[in-house]
């Protein structure tokens, strides 16, 4: 196999205290985090020193609800920073750091979305990111005037005509149309300002968008979602694809399909990075790695690790004593997610286990899930999927933050360095030079050069 | 007349280039400041080091449309940073100044915008104000799904039901509701935590808000909008009104009856500051602060004097050229601006003066608007207006940025510390407490303690 000529892409996961349940107990996390600054701000100081690409703010527009003697002990969705007041924050503290905040199409105003990312690439001098996602936790609805989700088709649907008036709107200033020319009194050349006059299904948007065109051209466009519609979006609109990396074989077949889907769209496959989010627990030797995954297993209180089994299953286990057989009629038919994990779970429970004893379990595979192990097993792992193709880089999940981004720092970066496997020194100023992904024509440019 | 015991409250009112069109041609405004994020903190930085109370970011989800020769030369609305993510960047760049950002309850969702400002106001330790509008023109509707704007009854309805809505999310911690207890695992009492289940006619909002109670209990809210429904919702909700400094009885008037109206909400009148937006022209002498005047005067191209004069009269002007007389059937029967203003207009028109005439006349009024005169002169208004209460504090609206801020605080706040007028550091560490504004108690608290 030949050695990559690139090199691997590394981003931070951002859930506050890490990405464990049991994360904000452990004390290389900051219990006062979710309304902190400088712990945010510490871990993208971290991410920064370290070079990554970029800093990735999970979200969701709602708090867990139903279950509350677990959500009490959950705090990662019960109160966080609102990641775009968080991001903008982040981009006037950092100087290389790509900036990737997550948005929903289901709950925004394009025209609105639109504003406010280019305004953080002008904030960050081009380092913004937009992980566009639909939602799809039923609990966010809720709060947007819905009883509860979209159907699927609807979201996406209405989720692709969101993205156009975005991409619309972006264009609305020419790279070239400012001309702050006092002499003459005229600041922008008016044959190069447009107005999208968009009348969709969903959305009518006039414009134009009032703020210049942003420094990368556009925002790059993350995105997650392995579903039929997720991956003809992708692979016509995304920049980085946060995939699960729960199986290489799998991983290299998604890898390829979706790069193959963007030749219709007049796109080469090095203009998207597939990176799956990983878990990652390392330790000088094997028994530290394992003890720090055993030491937040401990942790983990029974509730709390039934919200994390209620959320996987959607299914009501409140009330069910932990030591009662696991009541089969709460048992869904389908897999939402992972469909070996699901086969899994359902085959221990028909051996007659418990409830708590499924908790346990689930909490196990969560908690041990990516890879753990020493520095150079992680290396081994992460150069396997990486010159093999199937991945372009990894989202990083720590379980704890900022400790075990620290850790990862420290043991891991150097031996990918040694390997050649990640770089020594950001390359670029914005992400999109990072990433070595191009800069998206301007539509009105393209047609007036066409 | 007894000398008040309080002291007048001071914010920079926030334009790019400053509040006049010519702005951005004059030497003291920053030409790249529309996407350069030093030139406002610049702003921000001298704003706090004078100890001005806040920062006031005006906004509009829209840019300007219809005149493209006029608008090519007036880049405040066609470029511009997007609020909300500018004041998340000035909050961690600034220690003690209160930031206020614009958004409209016409185009936002409330659980977005309750998040957003929470955000800001832990981003910042307790600092963010939201200037609640909903929005007065015309070219903002097309930009979500409108023709044009909503009726006046139908914003103010919207909006009223938005701030309950967002009040009440506010309320969804109590503030003694986190534990961050790792000892027992538990991070929130259960308790004090809160669903709010708002079904109304234009929002239906579960809740809970996931983010904590803010540093202030709640953000400040500000207002304008002198209309009986703006007057309403103000004196039950406002805690800064931004209104006109046209005429000295007037504003007392006002500045009384909004006061009286404040009782039957179980609120005292000092909960409430009055700060009329006033334009300052200040020099060493009297013809030193003229010619600022008029160095602005003379940069206005008739092209953009034009657009401004088109937005007052809602009229369109184009095509008719300079030195025809003003076409009598455009002239609007009503004023939307200052009724005052639009009768002097009228007279002036009626004498046979020309378009060129209207839109100079119209300049002047504009450019010349406030107070121009010496340190003296600009102290002695506002001691004046202060001291009979026609104003609790002005929001200054300077014609140039960073200039004209530079030369009040150079000449201006000096005289005003003089005369005791003006504090000389901040009294407290959030906004609140350097307004002197009480922290409003939340509900469910409220309400067990009741």
């Amino acid at each position: 196999m030949a050695r990559r000529s690139d090199k691997l892409k590394l981003g931070t996961f951002v859930y506050t205290f890490g990405y464990n349940p049991a994360g904000w107990l452990h004390p290389g996390s900051d219990v006062n985090g979710a309304n902190d600054f400088s712990h945010l701000h510490k871990v993208a100081a971290l991410s920064e020193a370290a070079a990554f690409d970029f800093m990735f703010l999970a979200d969701s527009p709602a708090a867990a609800v139903g279950d509350p003697d677990g959500l009490a002990r959950m705090p990662t969705k019960m109160n966080r920073f609102e990641p775009l007041t968080l991001l903008s924050a982040l981009a006037v503290m950092t100087k290389h750091l790509g900036l990737v905040a997550t948005a929903s199409t289901s709950y925004y105003e394009p025209y609105n979305l639109a504003r406010i990312f280019a305004s953080i690439d002008h904030l960050s001098g081009g380092r913004a990111c937009w992980n566009v996602v639909t939602s799809d936790h039923d609990e966010t609805g809720y709060n947007f005037n819905r009883r509860g989700l979209d159907p699927h088709a609807l979201r996406y649907e209405r989720g692709r005509e969101f993205v156009d008036v975005v991409f619309g709107l972006w264009d609305s200033f020419e790279a070239d149309a400012l001309l702050l020319d006092r002499a003459s009194g005229i600041y922008y050349d008016q044959a190069r300002h447009h107005t999208l006059n968009h009348a969709g299904k969903h959305f009518q948007v006039r414009g134009p968008l009032n703020i210049a065109r942003s420094p990368q051209g556009r925002p790059v466009i993350a995105q997650a979602g392995g579903s039929e519609a997720g991956i003809a979006l992708a692979a016509e609109t995304a920049e980085i694809v946060f995939s699960l990396a729960s199986n290489i074989e799998r991983s290299r077949n998604f890898y390829a399909t979706l790069k193959s889907r963007m030749a219709s769209f007049d796109r080469a496959p090095d203009d998207l990075k597939v990176m799956p989010g990983v878990v990652v627990n390392v330790g000088r030797t094997e028994a530290d790695a394992r003890a720090k995954v055993q030491f937040l297993l401990d942790k983990l209180h029974p509730d709390a690790g039934r919200v994390m089994l209620q959320e996987f299953l959607e299914a009501d286990l409140r009330g069910v004593p932990l030591d009662a057989p696991f009541p089969m009629d709460r048992l869904p038919q389908e897999a939402k997610g992972s469909r070996a994990l699901f086969d899994e779970l359902v085959a221990f429970v028909k051996q007659g286990h418990t409830v708590g004893e499924l908790i346990r379990l689930f909490a196990e595979k969560h908690t041990g899930n990516g890879i753990t192990g020493t520095p150079a097993q992680v290396a081994d792992f992460m150069e396997e999927w990486f010159e093999s193709r199937a991945a372009d880089g990894f989202i990083l999940m720590f379980p704890t933050l900022p400790s075990a981004l620290e850790d990862f720092v420290e043991l891991v970066v150097p031996e990918l360095r040694r390997r050649g496997l990640f770089r020594e020194a950001y390359e670029g100023s914005t992400l999109r030079q990072n990433l070595g992904l191009p800069v998206p024509p301007n539509r009105y440019t393209k047609a007036r050069l066409a």
